[in-house]
């Protein structure tokens, strides 16, 4: 039996497009298979979050699945998407064959945690049973399942196990799993077990594609029933496997390094940001510093360097080097480099604004007022160009509030945002070693990191202690107490935690940032600004 | 029998101040009455969001409402708090009585829709039995029930139903019900049903107060077996009402406009965000407009006049009147005030960045670039005060993205945000009627609404046509072809739809705004940014 994988990459909303992508393949590979296999909630993109709430929306997506399986022939394909019955929405996958929908199965497990939001929207799947489907002949009959329902450790209902219990001989899971890192490992050690207990070949098919903060993997993959893997689509773009489960052969599991993973994913999830909405040009502020030189790189990758702009600004704070290495990493990329001195505007607000700073002259307003010049000036110039500014913010700075709003916490997409700043630095080093060149100057990896916004001004932490801590903080608060078991100080904890929880009026207000970590800032960390807590 | 109902205003997280003011109020009036009830989850606060998954929280929760059940007596008290039982989590109503934590009853129906996001967190409870409460001698059957577990149109489940078929006498609800507009009237008409429906007393006691976007009123209440209003406690400020059920009296139900339910709301609002953040001073941009007027009264009536500084920021486009009626406001207020000048910053920013803006000197960009200043020159200002800026935007102009992110987008809260522009002028007019004087200068009621960044500009949009269409459109977005039969034209509405749908991204990055509309942006409105879907 001949399966077809298509890894596609739609777009939120774009019915017409979607529709159009899976009509062209399923078209192209209806002849060379028996069976295609989509993504979970292709037709729509994932995840539509309130659209589902449109009755509009509900009506055109039903409308282009009528309109999709009218193109269908004999051989079958199952297609995610959604459907309505009275008041209750369903996530589903649907089996078209011979003009028609045959048959749906739908979601049972309704994520609603991190960065899911299901219950919102569905309802769970009352029953679970195989479908048999007639296949050029020969009859199979296949267990369909939608993402969660493979995560069962923490569901009573085992999805997985009642579908081959009631007789499926395949096991079929289509989802839209975001990536994290080391994500791939935790799927195909799940699906491995699942073939070997179950004792049937899992195929699963995955989403691919950038979704505002989210970035989809793909990595579809098809697993035997002795656990090994037999196919592995590739990461990070559109594909479309044909695997003949009655004739593999096992393949390696990879092993990507955890900057090449980061790398990957933030590039997809730039690009499509850009292409999904509209945009080709990118500006951004380029300081000489690691955070800017690791986001134009990024960006270059994602865009094309002839798309980039990156922009100095210079205060009477900042050092010769950080020109120097700004201009250096320009070169080295290809990008457009402009210099706009901020010195005079800076001495035009200070003389202006004497009235409500009191005659002081120097502090924090005045350090968070540069910041702002540079903010207005790279989004004065995005502006212009029609271009969209690109953030160059860190994970641990976003974390404790060290960044301005308004200022260098402007853009449209945070690209680094949830890279800690040791992260920052290891993807830096990682890409000089993979370009076999320097691309991001050294001096900009091995000076001591500096907003340059006063006088001899370095950043006020150790970040190689502080950036682990308090990703320890975000992801697993739980374990903040014990932490000093491992070395750090109770002082230093709980100075960290009340700064994270501090900043939170700060981030919310903070762009998009790409999802990395099984924990991002962002739709998937819910918490109040008004908030007393201290643990 | 006397029932003490105790609205009060708890902070999310303060665990060791809720439990004093609960403490203190179970002290005094536990010897004059046989029955205290608390609202929803007062210990903790509502909605503490991801507070609710670190242990630490759910631990010292317990651990607090332990402390609180060892000061009862023989007077019950019912309280709103959380549980957990092994890995469950429950919205709970414990029951507190001669020192322990005597029962508890969970709540059924979890929101998970708008601003709710409760099956996120909880489960639901598994049963519903009345609970036999000895009372000074005497025996009752109550039947106690949480906020949602009221409106049960939707749900099968009917738990107040269930509750009296079992055999309670009285039913009781805690809730944390946030406002909006004629949310009172709603909640009168639902519990009337219910008493009228069910025989019974119907308890209901009501969170104040406010948290972030939301504002929760009050106005907690006791309806007769024969559906009469026999209390109602005042909105917007905490209360204690004894009420002695055998032995009372119907009152009216009260009727307040709209705009005076709008007013009181933001207030309280914004008091509340100020209090529980520790700030006490505003800063807010004072154009002589109508929004910022409307948003200065507000902020004077929350904090007191002496704490609100209004600036005034005029370009080379204001016209003199702007200016005048900015300084009558601040004169009818009694608030601070400072004119400061952006013509010079404006023309050095023009000049030093001449490089990124093509020797253009008009357009979207320039006239971003001067309310960006504006922005810079506020938070400026509320750095050097330790102060935060109230931002001014109104609904209609946030919902189609007339407005410039980090220039009039900027401040810490949105005070007037889910107002549209005809009610923002219905307030204010209700604003100098109810003071019987000029409070908001009435040219600023009478002119053409202007954002003044060039030559002559009026906003390009009839409001008293676009605010009802856009509002529609963002409330009941199924409705928005069918407007074609209630006199708009086609061109307007699919205009307005495109202008909402891609203002996301703005709106994404926009201050927590006071929610008083069933539909406000922010956390009850989730849409992607990445967005193709057209109607």
């Amino acid at each position: 039996m001949k399966i077809a994988l298509a890894q596609i990459n739609p777009t939120v909303g774009a019915l017409d497009n979607n529709s159009q992508n899976i009509e062209g393949i399923i078209q192209d590979y209806s002849p060379k298979c028996d069976l295609i296999v989509f993504p979970e909630m292709c037709l729509t993109g994932y995840p539509p979050q309130d659209l589902l709430m449109e009755t509009a929306f509900i009506a055109k997506t039903a409308e282009a699945l009528k309109n999709i399986a009218a193109k269908v022939q004999e051989t079958p394909v199952i297609l995610g998407t959604i459907r309505q019955v009275e008041d209750k929405l369903f996530n589903t996958a649907a089996v078209l064959q011979n003009g028609e929908v045959i048959v749906c199965r739908d979601k049972t497990h309704l994520p609603t945690y991190d960065v899911f939001d299901e219950a919102r929207y569905f309802v769970s799947a009352d029953s679970r049973m195989p479908i048999e489907l007639r296949v050029h002949g020969k009859s199979v009959k296949l267990g369909i399942e939608i993402c969660e329902d493979l995560w069962d450790k923490d569901y009573e209902t085992k999805v997985s196990r009642e579908l081959v219990h009631a007789g499926a001989e395949i096991l079929i899971n289509i989802s839209a799993s975001p990536f994290h890192l080391n994500r791939l490992d935790e799927r195909l050690d799940i699906i491995k077990d699942k073939s070997i207990d179950l004792k049937c070949y899992f195929i699963y098919c995955n989403l691919v594609g950038g979704q505002d903060e989210l970035v989809f993997d793909g990595q579809s993959c098809v697993v035997s029933p002795s656990g090994d893997l037999v196919s592995l689509s590739p990461a990070f773009r559109e594909d479309i496997q044909i695997m003949d489960i009655e004739n593999c052969e096992s393949v390696n599991r990879p092993k990507f390094s955890e900057e090449k993973q980061i790398f990957h994913a933030l590039s997809l999830g730039v690009q499509d940001y850009f292409v999904k909405t509209g945009h080709k040009k990118a500006v951004l502020g380029v300081s000489g510093g690691i955070d800017s030189a690791l986001t134009a790189v990024i960006a270059s990758d994602a865009l094309g360097s002839e798309n980039v702009l990156g922009i100095s600004m210079p205060s009477i704070y900042s050092s010769d080097h950080s020109i120097k290495d700004a201009k250096a990493l320009a070169e080295n990329l290809g990008i457009d480099f402009q210099i706009i001195q901020i010195k005079k505007i800076n001495e035009q607000m200070l003389e202006d604004l004497s009235p409500v700073l009191n005659g002081s002259q120097g502090g924090l307003a005045e350090e968070n007022l540069q910041a702002r010049i540079r903010g207005n000036i790279l989004m004065a110039a995005a502006n212009k160009q029609g271009a969209l500014l690109l953030n160059t913010g860190n994970k641990t700075e976003t974390a404790l509030g060290y960044c301005t709003m308004y200022g260098d916490m402007a853009g449209a997409l945070a690209v680094i945002s949830d890279l800690n700043k040791s992260q920052v630095y290891a993807v830096s080093r990682w890409i000089n070693e993979d370009a076999g060149e320097e691309v991001i100057p050294y001096s900009s990896i091995t000076k001591p990191p500096s907003a340059e916004l006063k006088p001899g001004q370095v950043d006020p932490f150790d970040y190689d202690v502080v950036s682990p801590l308090v990703d320890i903080l975000i992801t697993e608060p739980e374990r903040a107490h014990e932490l000093v078991d491992e070395g750090y100080t109770l002082e230093l904890i709980e100075d960290m935690m009340k700064k994270v929880r501090l900043a939170e009026y700060k981030r919310r207000q903070a762009p998009p940032g790409i999802r990395i970590s099984p924990k991002a800032f962002g739709m998937g960390r819910k918490y109040p600004i008004i908030n007393q807590f201290e643990a």
